[in-house]
């Protein structure tokens, strides 16, 4: 009923399976680490189906390719009235008066579990990972749900900014929860809006997972800046912000196409003074974000007909040194989901864009919202 | 007419627009380094319209998804007898015949220029490469496209193994030619199956880019199997087989699903023997992996009822130090499309995998063909 991050809508169950193959679903979650590419894969037997009965949707010879998620169901476990079919809920905004049982209250955010976690709040934590070579460790984790707005058809960038802005705090103070957890290192904030993008409910929603281990990539994204912060002693995200690739600012955050964007239409929203992490942010800047968040949405979903995106806070691991803080700068960046990525990306982890930054950045600041 | 990697399925022209921005087409393609995230990005207006004119094909609020292409159609550029509807020509098989016109021999595999080049080949070559930060060059390189059959309806796994063997050996002269020409660093072989997958063209084909510069990514492989031979003494891919995630093997190859697979029945195809260069293929080897690869094939499009895939191959780069290649081996990854990356996978790059590799390969080990 929650949302998993990307998997159901393109696999389809089988009518029936005569294979005998035992069920992944009776085995217990790993995270694993691969030996060639240095990445961990969530292996989450719960989100699936006995893997005899994996089906392509879509086949290459005679595509039939995903259905939209209940784009114009009236109602979903999401809207207001259905809390007791969704998973637990972690909290709600505002927070129920005292007096009023907090399941009564009305509510304008909720945070709850996601009812297909990848990852499992009630396994033991790893108590240390192997440094090198193929390992695996229990799928220890949380996955949690941000439902935006009780009301199905309300997008996202439909809210006020000052409620855009409760939405960006209600991260902030999931993120701050599990930093407390102590057994996690880094919380991977995002939205899947569309079924292509990888969204299972149309009702607008986020998701937080947080990871007992620390990403490859978020580890290799602060050695680059740490490199270039080395040598030229400036923070590559202070850098950045030049005229060209400008799309708008406020008084505390400028909207960018990144320089090498690697998706058409890429967008970068960035603190324009240096903080490590996002959940630092305060009402103030967090309503000043909502504004300017709601206007790129906005932008791209007039200028590209309502694509389907992504949008990823890039953040800090928890408990970094403070020696790595000078070259840790979190952003916003958003997906437009227009291309498909395929063998040469996958391979070379060179993306192909048709659309200059310059370009793309020109176009977004000349679309009237 | 030849297939863009993956870009233009899901992007389509709006009718109409009144934006004055200037066309990306006027600008020349370039590659790009992103600062944050160490990628390189190519930018390749040639295969793009406007940048005013993008629209999704799939708005996520009333998805109607992009088409196959060209599934049924009786001829296409790529069919024998349209040769002069593509792009030049840089060989055949067999080679023709002395005294037979090159054009009119008969041909059972081409090899030709992409006819919407991500990368040029007339450009000048970049002279050096800044180390650090933000940087473009000219999009200089080589972009290939291998026609795998005469006929429309053959797909590659319906080739007896002898003749996706010369399919291979066909990749292999190419590589050659580009290791010679002295300003290719990093050579990708790939094949897109299906508009999902990122193909444009349904008749079957690969692709081949030469490029300027070793992308990251190959790099922190090598870095990652090299960081484990210093420790072990030891190959991670001569280690990498066990009998829980093997599916068949051969003479001189293996197959299975990688123990941190990435993608739900991800096959690897791993030559026996320690060999680092893809292109050191002889014609028996040829002939055997031909075999494999047809089995793997279709065993997938048995099992998960002809699904778009990619398959890629990993070799090293040109010019690589003698002391990097004990732990250098190449690798073919096939990689079924059955989910749509997400936030959570684009945001880590972690990626969430509902079926177990022993799992799958089991499935995959029971499959008749």
């Amino acid at each position: 009923m929650s949302p998993p991050t990307s998997s159901s809508p393109a696999l389809s169950a089988a009518a029936s399976s005569s294979s005998s193959s035992p069920s992944s679903s009776s085995r217990s979650s790993e995270i694993r680490r691969d030996p060639v590419f240095d990445r961990w894969v969530i292996f989450s037997p719960a989100r699936a189906r006995r893997p005899s009965d994996f089906k392509s949707h879509s086949p290459a010879s005679n595509p039939n390719p995903n259905p939209n998620p209940n784009p114009s169901k009236p109602s979903c476990p999401f809207c207001i009235g259905r809390e007791g079919e969704c998973a637990p809920e972690i909290f709600r905004l505002p927070p129920p008066p005292s007096g009023v049982a907090d399941a009564a209250a009305a509510w304008k955010i909720r945070v709850i579990e996601n009812l297909y976690p990848a990852l499992h709040r009630d396994l033991e934590p790893p108590s240390s990972v192997p440094e090198l070579g193929p390992c695996a460790i229990p799928g220890f984790g949380f996955h949690d749900v941000v439902i935006e707005t009780p009301y199905h058809s309300v997008n996202l960038w439909n809210l006020p900014a000052e409620e855009i802005g409760e939405v960006l705090l209600a991260y902030k103070e999931r993120i701050h929860q599990l930093d407390r957890h102590g057994s996690i290192k880094y919380v991977q904030v995002f939205k899947n809006h569309g079924a292509s993008a990888g969204a299972s409910m149309a009702h607008s929603h986020s998701q937080i997972v947080g990871l007992p281990v620390v990403p490859p990539s978020v580890s290799a994204r602060l050695n680059c800046t740490k490199e270039f912060f080395d040598r030229t002693g400036k923070c590559s995200l202070c850098d950045i912000r030049s005229k060209e690739i400008l799309i708008d600012e406020t008084s505390h955050f400028f909207s960018i196409v990144p320089f090498a964007a690697s998706y058409p239409f890429e967008i970068w929203i960035v603190p324009r003074e240096h903080i490590s992490y996002f959940h630092e942010l305060d009402h103030k800047k967090a309503v000043d974000l909502g504004g300017l968040l709601k206007l790129m949405l906005q932008k791209l979903s007039k200028q590209l007909n309502d694509p389907p995106f992504n949008f990823i806070i890039h953040s800090a691991p928890f408990q970094l040194p403070q020696s790595c803080l000078p070259y840790t700068h979190w952003f916003l960046q958003i997906v437009p989901q227009l291309n498909t990525p395929a063998g040469f990306e996958i391979g070379s982890e060179c993306f192909i864009n048709p659309v200059f930054p310059e370009d793309a950045a020109k176009v977004l600041r000349e679309v009237n919202c």
